[in-house]
């Protein structure tokens, strides 16, 4: 892989537009032995006439056997070494609800949960209490909930979970958790961890989320069943250069989902208000085409159809989004990438490790056998098992945004 | 490559069961050109209907172009990166004979020699003596060396060879080795390399080692043809973390040779009492199916063959053990890899660069376009040229033994 200070160096301006279009967990498996992929089962003919006409191949989102989360999967794709830049779990979740983090922020992600007499754990989750009550626990935290110094946040994500954010001065991440993940044991005291490079501020963060957590218990104690709180992946974002530094690129998201947006702003992307449908995200790169170098267009229900096992569900969204890639090409783009952040195989009901079938076109892409946009026609391909980090470099080469390395 | 302490902390429990099939030496090379390799020769039938389930593809040892010995070969099938554990000559030397290898002792790999009267080496194998020989002089020699607070263990290996292991405390490797690898000049003194990290224990043991030529000069003074030693790669065997800590995985050998349970004992495999044929290994396999989660079994003559150049006998024995693999199936393993630890074709007599044909077969493993386990058909595979570092955790993927990456 190619790293970002040497990319960076060969970045040259240029009059091309790129789109990339994510099917997020595109990759799939055959429900029987023998059988095909939800991707091969489906009827893609847009997909396929640019397959056609494209390099094609099989992206590895981290390395072989490693199964991604969104945030790793997506950094990959968009030229991050997601091995190096990590999002906590705090982060993610913050970006998940369109909270606007700031650099210095500490994010954490919350469970609400229940505790005995003793406060030993009882319940993790609360028994996923309603949001409707996670709402009223959280104007409850809001209110009585006071800590020295530093702004509060405190937002309902859904059911159990929230989010907490520190805002103010001298506070760094790199702490341990609360959560001991197992039952009859009480929550455990935040510490800096070993070898925390910033350990002060970490401590003096680590007090204050400590002071948070006793009072939320006060605050919860005549509350049933959720009268205690947890707290896990608590950090700041990561510092990442944007888009615009390393590539050159006017960069802009289009996504539905909160989460995404959130991992574009990450990069320095604009997230572009994009609708709720399919229809309107395509309707938004077509409004806001001659505004930008570099279209991220995420469509999500290709996993959530994946996560539920729903493999002709994922058959039917994956020919739903095959209708709509007509408009992109119908705009001219110079290159058009065609991947997912990873893999969701209906028969796993979850993220995997498969590598994920990616094609790429542009006028000088070298178009080689594969004739489909599928799992066995992209390991055909020409671009073989390609690292999802080094997708961005061939991007931009073959925009015409790339200068040559050395004389 | 994902390195082992990002795999460790990823690692979740499974009751999953992984089978590790290496025919040593497997890939080869046509005898003519545009002729069959041994592998394509072979009439396979189960190994061809495994790849029909399977992945596919070649996996390189080390980096392309680069020879591997049996132990670095070894080492990265088991997921150890073989540029960074580094396996000593005297250390592989002491495994091959079953020695019981402590972690400070130093071994050495020792040759009789023939020097002149003025100390210079005439012939650095002392014509091969025959073996009867090398244990009377190795006899000798534990008679009348004797280096002070240490303990000394000479072993015959065969015809010029020994084994040489000093065992006591403040010992340290990274030493030069005495074998100037030319004739005409005299044996060089040991000494610690440039920049060894424990300076000065490096030079007490190149004293000790010294003084131990010294001695076995005397000793050997009168005798012919061998009447000195050589000794090369002076070093402790390489720290590296069990399988058991970085993959979760109760580990165990099936090997013939000692060489190969030496190497399995240094990554932390129990080495199973492995019988002397293909059949007892099967059968060690069957008997011990209940009490482990990983099994390595190692077989050996596919390389032997290749050694002698009898490609029709590597062809044989390749036919041999294709009859053995359905009692494996038959275990219902969860993961099945079949691979080598390098090539070894006929036409070369020797180990050789090219990548390895390999599969791997699990019901998540995604079946490719593969029919068969060749060269060629692995060449056309979805896992392409892989680095055999990544197998373990593919595995470990393959058997739900991998938790996601990130959120």
């Amino acid at each position: 892989m190619a790293d970002l200070d040497f990319i960076r160096k060969l970045v040259i301006r240029a009059d091309t537009k790129i789109v990339l279009l994510v099917m997020d967990g595109i990759g799939g498996l055959p429900m029987e032995e023998g059988g095909l992929t939800e991707l091969e089962a489906a009827s893609t003919p847009n997909l396929d006439a640019l397959a056609a006409s494209s390099t094609c191949g099989l992206t590895i989102p981290i390395s072989p056997g490693i199964t991604p989360g969104s945030g790793p999967g997506h950094l990959g794709v968009f030229g991050y070494d997601p091995c190096r830049y990590i999002i906590g779990r705090g982060v993610l979740e913050a970006l998940g609800i369109d909270f606007d983090l700031r650099p210095q922020d500490i994010a954490a992600r919350g469970n609400f949960c229940s505790v005995d007499t003793e406060g030993r754990i009882t319940d993790r989750r609360a028994g996923r209490i309603p949001t409707e009550k996670n709402v009223e626990l959280v104007g409850l935290l809001r209110e009585k909930v006071k800590l020295p110094g530093v702004e509060l946040f405190i937002e309902t994500v859904k059911e159990h979970r929230f989010v907490l954010v520190l805002r103010g001065k001298g506070l760094a991440g790199d702490l341990t958790e609360s959560d001991p993940q197992q039952l009859g044991v009480p929550p455990l005291p935040i510490r800096p961890l070993e070898g925390a490079p910033h350990a002060e501020a970490s401590q003096t963060t680590a007090d204050l989320v400590n002071q948070f957590i006793a009072q939320a218990q006060q605050a919860l104690a005549d509350q049933h069943p959720a009268n205690m709180v947890l707290l896990r992946g608590l950090d700041k974002r990561p510092a990442i250069p944007s888009m615009s530094e390393v590539f050159g690129l006017r960069a802009a998201s289009i996504a539905v989902y909160p989460m995404y947006r959130g991992l574009a702003k990450l990069v320095g992307m604009t997230a572009l208000p994009s609708g709720s449908t399919l229809a309107d995200e395509f309707d938004t790169l077509e409004k806001f085409w001659p505004d930008y170098d570099f279209f991220y267009l995420h469509f999500k229900y290709t996993d959530s159809r994946g996560e539920d096992g729903d493999f002709r569900g994922k058959v039917a969204v994956i020919e739903e989004f095959d209708t709509y890639v007509p408009r992109a090409l119908d705009l001219q783009p110079d290159v058009v990438i065609v991947t997912g952040d990873h893999s969701t195989p209906a028969l796993l009901k979850a993220h995997s490790w498969h590598p994920v079938p990616t094609m790429l076109y542009s006028r000088y892409c070298r178009c080689d056998e594969a004739r489909e946009y599928s799992e066995r026609a992209c390991a055909r391909g020409a671009l073989g098992n390609l690292n999802a980090v080094d997708l961005m470099p061939l991007a931009l080469a073959n925009a015409l945004r790339l200068a040559k390395f050395g004389a």
